[in-house]
């Protein structure tokens, strides 16, 4: 692979969020509003997916024309496919700092990747096959562990706390697993890892990292870290082509049943008798999906070659310009789960006084051209701890994002909280909608048949 | 959505397969040769992966700068990626001629929608969870069925052999499904479905049609075939993002587990208790694929759009061109499980006397630019069946190929048996390959790291 041109946008790094530290697809965009003007799309919900990196774009492009099978075939595309997929889980390894008997595995997503997991934690050993967890996951790392005897502890009002509780129920009731968030994906605070692995190591368990939200926004070092696993999601890494991985320790992926019977995942079939293979393939039945992981390797090589510290300074940028501006909104709130958290990824959450999340998001995309996520993020526990049992707003985002965009959502909510939305408002099927809505949808995005669901989702009910 | 402008490249319906029936990504490109010559790639192995069609490349490249999370945020964006995943069920439901009340949801690929559906086959009624299958199945519609108290049939040397002793094993022990192939993957023959949905029905069966290799040749329609269950694959259909289908009645999907537990597959979470949705959200647990299941559909929406018969007519001028000059080669011998199978579609397996199958297909890229699949198909039982232990070598087509394409395979295979091979071949690393081949790989396919494994497939031992 010849070295990446990766081009780095912030042009003085003295002024981190003035311009994006990356190029991304889609940006400048134009997008409707109600009032039958348009707007650049401020696109501020990269914590749900991230756009597509340009520099996966273009790999995606290069590549499709080679678009083949893999591991077989002596065709010379089906060389260069294999050598493609094979490829991308060695470089996914290395962004992950892989210890060298680590296994990469392409899952679909993180929720796939924590199921997988789920279905390999041995039962035998102290753990008993037990995985302990806090209350304050996402669904993904919360109901692949609600069958059987795990454990779920409530986080504490500090991180400290939190520690203290995890590491007294490890001694308590010995656990095979702690599976544990790298950061919030509703307030972006993140758990001082290191100590997690140190206390859980100490209690016999090993740590399972969900790096949905981490993984884009810092670097994960499997074995400087010693976390034992990592989950994460393509869609999240700039990468959005169906594709997640799980990485980690080889004995369990390697004992345990094979995730997908089918092809690829055997060694040899008769009628009465299956040969699984070892993993990665054990657990990769069927035709893998060679493009996804392809493009979810240059988006790790990418982000691999920015500048140390630029991603990180590039966010907090960001974040301080949005968290001040709205802190000093009357009525607006920002949630964070703890009071001694001192690190937070490019995730904000906040509530504004008398507006339902779902009308100020609605109000933001309809007035101002921006996209947040309202609801309870899939994560109905925590919003309820943090006071706010129907959810929030949350604006997220990376390295296509600029100051400009933070900038305009503060003034829209700043606007919303002086003088209030200037277009009506109602629930329309369950979900907030500006009424009317004028906004056509382009023509490529309507079903041919019509009659489309347009889909509220039923992780969000209006009403909790 | 606008109506698709298809094109249809076969100007003169007379001379079926001198032209591309669809333009497909990647025709004309260049490969090396072990001469250090080039030629316009060959690709025969449509069975395994198919090149994307020109018009889901350009569909994903007008999709992608809206690229954005569905199903919630009330960003322009994410309306427009919400309404293009529902939209795409739609069209694909329309594609499959579904019933009203029939359920699409995207998988992986056939592999995953099989095992879902094992997932689903209720234990109560007369067939007390029992699925029925054929020997001649590939993995991913025999290994889903390998547990538990299912029946595997063997298929005689007709199809109405087969049919008896389908019919003679469901009346003898009822069972809850029936999983059949649409058509074989090594043979590409065509199986009698109307026959088989009648038999299976009247002994109280269901039917699931693997429809990985039908769905890319034939019309399929569950309302008119009766058909219960259909699964099939984006990466056969032309449309290669890690996308599939399974579609069919609601009931048991509705009332099976999840099949991934995350967010989006529930209602409603608390720390004591989950409300699952109901299918298809039910098991599509974490964020979809969206641009998988768009471009899906944007394949099968040009699929549909071919005239009537243009598909069938292209393919048969190919398979009836190959087979015939394959045929009267000495010692070439073409495979089939049936004497009395009437249709086929664009699959043809052969061997070549004196010649290992990984050979062939080694020499066949080496010297001729040409790419086909050898081994065994991941359908190991099969290949035993047909007196071909140590596997064959298949040729497969679709849209994108061309008479001269299967000529130049014939050609290639006639200059073997008449001169033998220019080259020495070996087996490396447990695969025939040229030696010394200096064919490099583009830099692209190379992994940064270095030290890819170059993937010898478990599934396809070279000692059975």
């Amino acid at each position: 692979m010849t070295a990446l041109d990766v081009q780095v946008n912030s042009a003085d790094p003295a002024c981190p969020g003035q311009a994006p530290l990356l190029p991304v697809v889609g940006t400048g965009i134009e997008v409707p509003l109600v009032t039958g003007d348009s707007l650049p799309y401020a696109n501020l919900d990269y914590a749900a997916s991230a756009p597509s990196l340009q520099s996966v774009a273009d790999h995606l492009s290069e590549v499709l024309p080679y678009y083949a099978s893999v591991h077989r075939g002596a065709g010379y595309t089906s060389q260069v496919c294999t050598a493609l997929y094979e490829g991308a889980r060695a470089d996914v390894a290395a962004f992950l700092g892989a210890r060298p008997d680590d296994v990469v595995i392409f899952t679909r997503n993180t929720t796939d990747a924590l199921n997988l997991l789920a279905r390999c934690v041995p039962d035998d050993g102290p753990g008993g096959g037990r995985v302990t967890f806090l209350d304050i996951e996402h669904h993904a790392n919360l109901l692949p562990w609600r069958r059987g005897q795990h454990r779920c502890v409530l986080a504490g009002t500090t991180q400290r706390a939190t520690l203290v509780s995890l590491r007294a129920e490890l001694e308590a009731r010995p656990a095979s697993l702690l599976a544990i968030t790298g950061a919030s994906n509703v307030t972006g605070e993140v758990l001082p890892l290191a100590e997690i692995v140190e206390l859980a190591h100490a209690a016999g368990a090993r740590v399972v990292l969900d790096a949905a939200q981490l993984a884009p926004h810092r670097r994960i070092d499997l074995a400087s870290s010693g976390v034992d696993y990592v989950a994460l999601s393509g869609h999240k890494l700039y990468a959005p082509f169906g594709a997640g991985v799980l990485a980690g320790r080889r004995d369990w992926l390697d004992e345990a049943p094979a995730y997908l019977p089918g092809g690829g995942a055997v060694r040899e079939v008769t009628l009465t008798h299956t040969e699984w293979a070892a993993a990665p393939q054990r657990h990769e039945g069927g035709t893998p999906n060679v493009l996804g992981a392809a493009t979810l390797a240059q988006a790790a090589r990418t982000l691999s070659q920015l500048p140390s510290g630029a991603l990180e300074a590039h966010e907090e940028a960001l974040r301080t310009a949005l968290t001040d501006r709205l802190n000093r909104l009357p009525g607006v709130r920002t949630l964070r789960i703890w009071r001694d958290s001192t690190t937070s990824i490019g995730v904000v959450a906040f509530t504004v006084d008398g507006y339902a999340p779902g009308l100020v998001a609605a109000y933001l995309s309809a007035e101002h051209g921006i996209g947040v996520r309202d609801g309870k993020f899939c994560a109905h526990p925590l919003l309820s701890r943090l006071g706010a049992p129907e959810g929030a707003v949350r604006a997220s985002f990376g390295v296509g994002t600029t100051l400009d965009d933070v900038e305009r959502l503060a003034a829209a909510v700043e606007q919303l909280v002086t003088s209030g939305p200037r277009w009506s408002y109602d629930v329309v099927d369950g979900r907030w909608a500006p009424t009317p809505d004028p906004r056509g949808l382009p023509d490529w995005a309507v079903s041919t048949t019509g009659a489309a669901d347009r889909g509220t989702s039923p992780c969000e009910p209006l009403t909790a």
